[in-house]
């Protein structure tokens, strides 16, 4: 037998490295368990934690933000840590890129940067942080099971007890999983927690999966990324909404569905309870949602359209009201929402029919990006609800009304949906003939332009103009017809003419409001159900507690 | 403000239900939490918890099976248990199936049905069983997070210890998975362990989420599903691994990749020490793997080729193997294995570049399935391993290498690889014009053919007569040629002719062994660096213990 080439080697390097990294900082610890980091000995023990070239987890999610330990890692020697490798999803600390800039870290892997993406396209120019890609927050935990492993991950939650317990409170996000990818690979996991009690409310992570906790002098940051005031809901948001829901949600009978961001998908939230109920639709559609909890959504669930919520992450202020929601939203033994991106994102990729959300500027073709200026933001997570998810095999009577494929192997289709209004605030049209994404991705020497939704995967796009169904398209040149039917005066939308626009209304490949039915008189603020956050708070019977930036009344 | 419809209700009748079922079963408990059931009192408590109509997730892996608490449930008085909603993702116990056939329960959402496929056609017929719906692994487990959120969990596990803690051991598969959707919805989790402890040898699913545990008077069976006897390789084998490791993995540079069960690609693990290592390739390709701890995998890791294993499930011998090599497996505190089927399904999706799976029947267009009777089969896992993620959005060599898209959009594309011999044995055609899944299909009602993996997403097909690159196909016509180019003799290959398979071979469609350098009288079993079970055995050290139906010597 050819046993010639076995390579004797060492086969728990990272086991070792690990014993000898917590060595390095047991001065540092108390309690019987050794695993409680004395606070003021955190930058102490990140030095003797931390080797020159480690792969180090910062979380860093969509909302929440282990700062207190992203503080001290900025603040670290570099001649002791350096050429650091991190694993950032969400850039939005100073902190963050600070440690690019001290030298103390050289690469980073990373999802989004929103906050951070001016001074990071600097540092790049400089040379101070070398990118290795750029994905989708599930992409880059994906990778962390895979070829980006963490020596030591940097995390956050509310509680921990002294055995290493954690409650993560409704804000679980990223935890669990940047920890089971770090824990069963012998890497260090180092926790902030707000408190350090005897008990946690409930544990989120065992213990086990643990090795240091430490108290953060201060609660870890928290954004509410998905409040959205109605007073800014409009009547354009409002006609978009019907159209939506006329020419989408009911003609296709959406029942399970993943909202994004945004006032336009918040309006439609909010008119399910009047123009929803006026169509008769309560029960019929609407009925199971993954997303955050979102304030906007409150009206809907009081009127009973609602039977399910997964989240992705918590939303600030929705802790009590959704405490007092179990039936809808997944809560713990301790009775607070538990989320969970990773799953959520399996829930909204293999197991909802609708995804829709808005974009900032779409292209000719239906290619759809959020960015809209001379930065790199990257991706966030919605590219993996905004596709057509081809490894799911289950049908259901929405999937299957968008029957596409070829002829011998036919199959339904996700509902990809894109709403935008045809001109952004100041004039700037939304449809344009080439993605600004398309010049920053050169500039910054992508390989590929960073596209948020490919046209090919966008099902239907609506605007103040219609629907365009996209899925029912021919070819591309037909999708380009159908986008310019809805595109109004931009330069994209000019270059259609009135015959071809009454054919592929015709054709069903684009409806106006007069083909849906919809009565563009009565679109304004009146259909709200919410005009307010005060009005949200009175639909929650007060359970709602709107964080102090938006109490405005 | 428009609150004119806010319905009054209990916003906590799952809270509510799961008390009361708790209270039900309280007499047959003991244990100072009152966690642990009576054994002897099982039935009896599944009579209490349940109620007609409720779903049950009963576990049902791919390898592992709650089968004491299976029988229980199977044995329950149709008079008070009736119409039960089953999840089972594999039926794989006669007792998955009488519980429908006594009435205990009617519906049915499953992923695979293998061993017991033509009994479950008997019952669907008889009218015994409903199907919801057929689907991928993860496709069942992202709907307990929507619309199919279990009442009752019905699990099993290693030990746990009388405050519910559970260790999994190296077979952790979907346990977390179905346990966060029930726990967090307020349903009842019960659990058969194989072991009660006064501390469990790490915790793997906290006590927090598990409601019940029983001792089972017997372990859970457990199938080795991924043990391939070398002994069953033959030289074609080796011939079509030569040509994928030349053809595919050298040339477009795979580092991260995931391999399917089966002689195929056991072929290809058995070669890397021998032809790879002569092509110099250790260190260039296959580094970070996605798949269970397939026995065949041995010689490579002790050869050094392997940086890193992550593991959908175990492996029924490979126990003390995996333990002993922990810079490569994802391990725990306690040394042995930690599977997680959701994250490696992440993993596999989203962070490596290829998929290669044996299929036993590829149709003219390039859509493959295994199912080749007139059985049902479902799914299991390949689809959502064996399709491009539209999703992905970060960049690798060998991902570019297959640029694709419309022109406004370029992106890269998963490879995607079937591998087949052009005849099964008994000289049945692999290849064909139209797939028997098909016809199976249609006999039992389903909306669209059961189509494994679609012949759009297929990147390259790999016979024993060369290797076809679909990806570069200008069109259907196109992949049709190529294909029919390495289907040799079959209904299929005869179609084309030997002009049009040079140019084919010209434009790189196509490539013959001498193509790509393979010298196919080298294609012997010579070349496998383990020929026998026996010599594994010998490659790990003695630490590979075989189950005793491989122990052939």
């Amino acid at each position: 037998m050819a046993l010639a080439k076995v390579v004797t080697r060492d086969w728990a390097r990272r086991r070792t490295a690990k014993r000898e990294r917590l060595e390095a900082v047991r001065s540092f610890t108390s309690g019987t368990s050794g695993r409680v980091l004395d606070a003021g000995r955190t930058g102490d023990a990140l030095q003797a934690l931390l080797r020159p070239g480690d792969r180090v987890a910062l979380e860093g999610d969509n909302q929440k933000q282990a700062d207190f330990l992203a503080e001290a890692l900025a603040d670290c020697d570099p001649d002791v840590v350096h050429d650091l490798h991190m694993l950032i999803s969400s850039i939005s600390l100073r902190e963050h890129l600070d440690v690019f800039e001290r030298g103390v870290a050289h690469r980073l892997d990373f999802s989004y940067a929103g906050p951070q993406s001016v001074r990071m396209a600097q540092l790049l120019a400089d040379g101070k942080v070398e990118v290795g890609a750029i994905h989708t927050y599930v992409e880059l935990y994906a990778r962390m099971f895979v070829d980006l492993t963490p020596d030591v991950a940097l995390l956050c939650a509310e509680q921990a007890d002294r055995e290493g317990n954690l409650y993560t409170g409704p804000d679980t996000e990223d935890t669990p999983t940047i920890a089971e990818a770090t824990a069963f690979h012998d890497g260090v996991v180092l926790v902030q927690v707000n408190e350090l009690v005897d008990e946690v409310t409930r544990v989120d992570i065992p213990g086990d999966w643990v090795d240091l906790v430490v108290r953060s002098p201060r609660p870890f940051a928290l954004e509410p990324l998905f409040t959205r005031d109605p007073r800014q809901i409009g009547p354009v948001e409002v006609l978009m909404a019907m159209l939506a829901l006329r020419g989408i949600y009911e003609r296709h009978g959406v029942t399970t569905l993943n909202h994004g961001i945004g006032f336009d998908t918040a309006a439609i939230e909010l008119i399910l309870p009047t123009y929803g109920e006026e169509l008769g639709l309560r029960g019929k559609i609407c009925k199971h949602w993954t997303l955050n909890p979102h304030p906007t959504l409150i009206p809907a669930i009081e009127s009973g359209w609602v039977e399910s919520v997964h989240c992705f992450g918590g939303e600030p202020g929705t802790e009590r009201y959704v405490a007092a929601r179990p039936d809808v939203f997944f809560t713990g033994r301790d009775g607070s929402l538990r989320s969970n991106r990773v799953l959520c994102q399996l829930a909204g990729q293999y197991a909802v029919d609708m995804f829709i959300g808005s974009s900032l500027q779409i292209d000719a073709c239906a290619n759809s990006s959020t960015v809209t200026e001379s930065r790199l933001t990257g991706f966030g997570g919605a590219p993996n609800m905004g596709h057509d998810p081809h490894g799911r095999r289950h049908a259901s009577p929405a999937w299957l009304s968008l029957l596409t494929g070829e002829a011998s192997a036919p199959r339904g289709r996700k509902l990809v949906v894109q709403i935008t209004q045809t001109f952004r605030s100041g004039g700037v049209p939304a449809f344009v003939e080439s993605l600004d994404a398309v010049q920053v991705g050169k500039d910054a020497g992508m390989p590929i332009p960073p596209i948020m939704i490919y046209g090919d995967d966008v099902s239907h796009v609506v605007t103040e103009e219609g629907v365009a169904y996209l899925y029912k398209a021919a070819g591309l040149a037909e999708r380009r017809e159908a986008v310019a039917a809805i595109a109004g005066a931009t330069p994209v939308g000019r270059d259609i003419d009135e015959r071809r626009v009454q054919e592929l209304r015709r054709d069903g490949l684009v409806a106006l409001p007069e083909d849906l039915k919809v009565d563009v008189r009565k679109a304004d603020r009146s259909l709200l159900a919410a005009r307010s956050i005060e009005d949200l708070v009175a639909w929650s019977g007060g359970l709602y507690d709107p964080p102090a930036r938006f109490r405005t009344w």
